[in-house]
């Protein structure tokens, strides 16, 4: 049995040092802005996308130290994004992880250039990461570009959908780019780091596709099934801004149905690769659990 | 002579071509943030850290197909940077180069994200770059991203120095990180890109620092001397907000001296190259008359 709660603690340790390391060492500055990145950047995140870099690159045999750098750009970037989703003139979140989000705590400006500088130094870190050859790197900050830019056509289209009717495919083209496509950058990274084939990175980009999907429909469930103080974060949001949803569109339980089939076909996926994938089939459990 | 409107043109020209062909390639959408993106880029900006790229670079012998992406870079960079200064959170800006700023026209969400999915393009344009080996790419995401970082440390203090007395250091530092990290490294790209020696580059280093120090003391200096409609943004605002500025420290007369002391240091600095400066001579002279 694979350890996920002993990994992801492993993982945090290790990339919560690395990232606090690149932020002094970047000198973001002045000590407001610096307040601000480190304010979001260690908010108490569970470090999933790291995590995800890490269980894929181990899986095909890339050692920690090829691996850090890259799992702490993925966290930086996700982190500006959140702080920027945040903002009052996009998603208005005052609480995010349990606290004041970025532009409660700092102010608008503050929040938009914290963001701001925490793109740019998840590009550098990556792009000054000695462990990796220059042909990985330049393969990797083009990938973790074009999912910053999918991200961002995500969070357009999710703001021009608030208070209509979406269906289904419409809902999960904006998870897909929203959320997806940094997690299966993410997978992919660790495939590539890891020097991995041609085909085994294509079963890894379905596999972190699927567990994008999961987490994101998992996430729409606790929404409406927890509360403010479970959640650490504004609990029935969804619903208040007539945002289309899995269980606004299907119901509570044939999303729990959606979620344990798409669950089976990520294990199925899995065996088709010639590597012990215990860790990458916790990871699929572990998104299903906290759900249940 | 230098013809320099011309080599301005012929930039202008085939940088705006790449952005193009960029921003349609990337997909960047929906349609709503692609129109605000292209907005913001071919709103008739002067392309000035593009033509830095190009004038240095072909100064070392650089040729254009190896600088143009690197160009676009830059002017994307700096686009995205426009966009979030002139937000309702930061300068408040109803007007850039004699239109409606982003945030007006589509929208402060659109805006915020318009500017983000540029500062991502801008890095994956560097890295997909194929006229530029490996190496080359990682040297200039790298400084590139240093740069971003600077800018966004620049717009905080220059934020933050809102209303308060600063002295000339100060406003220096603000202006230095704000406004001449970027164009310190449009320059210093073309020389990398020309592969100029370290000697080489460290003189085209402090040439681009005055040069962005001549801009923005101009700049200053148009805000007070020029009228709205001949400045195409609002004019007297550094004023009205207490910014601290040159003119506003200095007088307008000391300023004017100021801009011709460190235009004389540039051309001495320039003299001390082995190669044909023309090009760089008629840039600094450029800055200098529109100010004048």
């Amino acid at each position: 049995m694979v350890d996920l709660k002993q990994f992801f603690s492993e993982v945090s340790f290790i990339v919560d040092k690395e990232m606090n390391k690149l932020v002094s060492e970047a000198g973001i500055g002045p000590q407001s802005l610096s307040d601000a990145v480190r304010w979001s950047l260690f908010g108490g995140g569970k470090r999933f996308r790291p995590a995800l870099v890490f269980a894929v690159g181990r899986t095909f045999g890339a050692d920690d130290a090829s691996l850090v750098r890259t799992a702490a750009a993925v966290e930086m970037l996700h982190t500006y994004s959140l702080i920027h989703d945040d903002l009052p003139s996009m998603d208005d979140d005052d609480l995010r992880r349990g606290r004041e989000t970025c532009h409660i705590k700092f102010g608008e400006a503050t929040a938009i250039l914290a963001g701001d500088a925490l793109q740019a130094l998840s590009f550098q870190t990556i792009a000054d990461d000695e462990n990796l050859s220059p042909d990985v790197r330049i393969n990797l900050i083009s990938g973790l570009a074009q999912a910053a830019a999918e991200m961002v056509r995500g969070q357009q289209l999710d703001l021009e959908s608030e208070g209509k009717q979406l269906d289904l495919a419409s809902v999960e083209n904006i998870h897909a780019n929203k959320t997806g496509a940094l997690i299966v950058f993410s997978a992919n990274a660790g495939a590539i780091i890891g020097s991995a084939d041609e085909q085994t990175n294509s079963i890894i980009s379905d596999y972190a596709a699927n567990i994008g999907l999961l987490f994101q429909i998992t996430d729409d469930l606790l929404d409406v099934t927890r509360s403010t103080h479970e959640l650490g974060k504004t609990a029935g949001k969804d619903a208040a801004v007539g945002k289309a949803t899995y269980p606004g569109l299907l119901g509570i339980d044939p999303t729990r149905e959606t979620i344990a089939k798409i669950h089976g076909q990520t294990i199925t996926q899995l065996a088709s690769l010639n590597v012990s994938t215990d860790e990458l089939k916790a990871i699929a459990d572990f998104i299903i659990e906290r759900g249940s």
